[in-house]
């Protein structure tokens, strides 16, 4: 059994971390599937999709590792070929992945007290994002 | 058809690497599913899984880089904020991300010789961990 | 109901970045299955699978993340203990990890226009892939 879910989402770009653990729990629990897997999937390639403690240190934290590990402010081919200036936001949702597969029993997601899905936009802009959710399983 | 397992594991923290491979085959071996995927899930935000040639030098190697790229000793505002220490632990964790997804068939895992599932524990200290496996498929 | 495909795939090696998404959306297309979701994977510990812009100078970009994040020229314990010379390679496919899982329904995949599909391969060699696909839904 497949049940598809489609989010639409405003997001601020520049690595802003949006919160959808509620939806995605809404979703699943009212997809009439008990038992089995949601795959969190962002269309683009400059969104990524993972879990994180929603607390706005360790937001902060982790936009940091990313501008030391895949800095806005060094030369990027396709910066120079193309003049989006969005070479680092192309990079580090290749790094992380666009899609994130969360398993559940009893219509309820198995993730820990603190442990959020979010989806992280790279992009160097403001974005509106179409999230899948494919919910699958018995 | 869905078939969920937990695994509980001790492990020390500390990016502790431990080989999980043994187990999960012998879950999906016995769980009369032929063919399909298992997903791999830790609940918490301060693990990860992913899958490595389980060898010494590697581990070592692979712990080396979350120390460059991640490192213990830098400021984290999510230990100015709540002091537990662990701000690099939980980035580390979210860069990782929670899920793996194997596919399988006639109840033998598609991996490498020398390719093993493992999780990884950032966490600063030793902990109890579940992990779901979601077992799904024909 | 579960439909999968082997690929095999000739690579360079040495960050090697190879689109298959033109594969992946004629192997889901030609399943049977309508709706569901494809995991990709490949087998062995030196390759990983992702989404990128398949644009030159992306490619290069993302190869100069890896080379500042992981680079060829440190000293490795896994190079110490077997002299392949690759331990840069491994250590990058398990931050990347080797699975990717994306949806579909009405047959087509849910990519954006940019996102394409690549096997990246790490090792520092030629090498002969053989990747998984595993179609699952209904």
């Amino acid at each position: 059994m497949v049940v598809t879910k489609k989010m639409d989402l405003r997001t601020k770009g520049n690595c802003d971390i949006i919160d959808i653990t509620g939806q995605v729990k809404q979703e699943v629990s009212g997809s009439g599937i008990n038992s089995g897997t949601v795959t969190i999937f962002v269309a683009g390639s400059t969104g990524g999709v993972t879990t994180i403690e929603n607390e706005p240190g360790l937001l902060s934290d982790f936009q940091d590792m990313w501008e030391r590990n895949a800095p806005r402010n060094i030369p990027y081919q396709h910066d120079r070929a193309w003049g989006d200036g969005n070479g680092h936001s192309h990079v580090r949702a290749s790094l992380l992945g666009p899609s994130l597969v969360v398993p559940f029993t009893n219509k309820s997601l198995h993730l820990g007290t603190w442990q959020q899905i979010v989806l992280v936009d790279f992009d160097n802009r403001p974005r509106s994002r179409e999230l899948v959710l494919q919910i699958m399983g018995d």
